[in-house]
């Protein structure tokens, strides 16, 4: 399994009075990595609004655990694997390096919505992009 | 001239690696303050857009200039005046203030568009807040 | 087991182009009402870093399950539990609700920790603290 | 004179309610070049800190016209030119441009700053870094 591979530079903006990442930056790096992937697969937002009439694709939980502390100019390399494919829902794992020592390891559930009469309720995944994210499956065999 | 008085905490995470107010976030509270302003005229942007058909209140300029820095767990006392309501635009003045100290002076200014074929057009001002918001009018001449 | 309560307004900077909540958002709340909680009880970062010789209290592990949207002007009440006093480390659990609706609920792991020569070591919670901490611990039996 | 040119992705979660950019992130952005230019000059804020003794380089005044909206998706390039080069001060354009079109014209005057006595004190611009930051020096007279 190759998981897809993205970057981040550690902002000054993005680091709190102690001088270390102010740890919301890295769920929102996470939701920048997936709209990346999904873009790089060739289903952004908005070919999923426009052509699959979907909402979108909100979260129904997200995690991460810490293992160490970035900073300021540290470049992050965000490795991006697919550890599940449902009829509506997708499970990411993102593991955040910097030089070879592990930051992070973030988790993400996302489920495909529609809009309904009550609200908001589940589509299935649109049928070209669900091979596509299966490339990224992660066989959780593998160790962690 | 008494202008709308908020109120705004400085969070740890609104600080930088240098423990003071990372400054972006002086915008973030302009824009916040602005949508409490309206509101507490009656006028939401959901009210807005509901009502008087209008696609928001985007900026068409802002600056700021920064007096001295503000800190983690600094109350901040926002006074906001009107200095300007045109047909469609509308010019803001926010003063930030930390026990009696001047902390930064902010400007907007905001133009009401609606959807029109070729993106966003003008829109008035919707009758009924125009003169709520002259309220708030300051006097140019009662110095700074 | 009374929590504490704090509130939170949804401002309009804080919804994504889908109208609702960008999710790392409710990370960003559950660090300020942390640091909320903590000062109320006497023990803001500052006290902690000049009488405790602490560097502060990062994040182990943060995770949030998404129950329902929250959108634009939206009050959200949030109330915090003390779920884990340990000799170095805090446990927290959020609930955010908007009119008696469940939006979401967050867990935050933190640890007190100091500078060491090899960067960062654990340090016990302050003493005078604990107890204050305590006071907020949740009986895991009363449901969820 | 040719400007410095940053590049950044107008993300999902930079985006608010009404699909455009919420203008604040402007303000980040170029916060985030100005750290990229002077990086690339070799002059980070750890090297300013630790070889020049510096607090660092905060803001005196900032600004921005925004000229058309920008979009999730949206790749900007933003071109850089120095203004001015004063004793310990700074002032810098930036011109955030998407396939051709002008987006936004933001602004920035910075000092730099050690730490002293009864606060934050000015301090020279380093010796090494000036002639630096002269080369991007853009002749106001070349129109805007």
């Amino acid at each position: 399994m190759t998981p897809y591979v993205a970057r981040r530079r550690v902002d000054w903006g993005d680091c709190d009075a102690a001088g270390i990442v102010f740890y919301p930056n890295y769920f929102r790096w996470m939701d920048s990595v997936f709209h990346e992937l999904t873009e790089s697969l060739g289903f952004d937002q908005r070919r999923l609004q426009a052509e699959f009439a979907l909402f979108g694709t909100p979260l129904v939980d997200a995690g991460c655990t810490f293992k160490a502390p970035a900073r300021y100019g540290d470049d992050l390399e965000i490795g991006v694997a697919v550890t599940r494919v449902g009829q509506s829902s997708l499970s990411l794992l993102y593991r955040f390096a910097c030089t070879e020592r592990a930051v992070a390891e973030g988790r993400e559930a996302r489920i495909f919505v529609q809009a309904s009469a009550s609200g908001l309720a589940k589509a299935p995944i649109p049928a070209p992009l669900r091979p596509k994210l299966e490339r990224f499956l992660r066989d959780d065999s593998d160790g962690g």
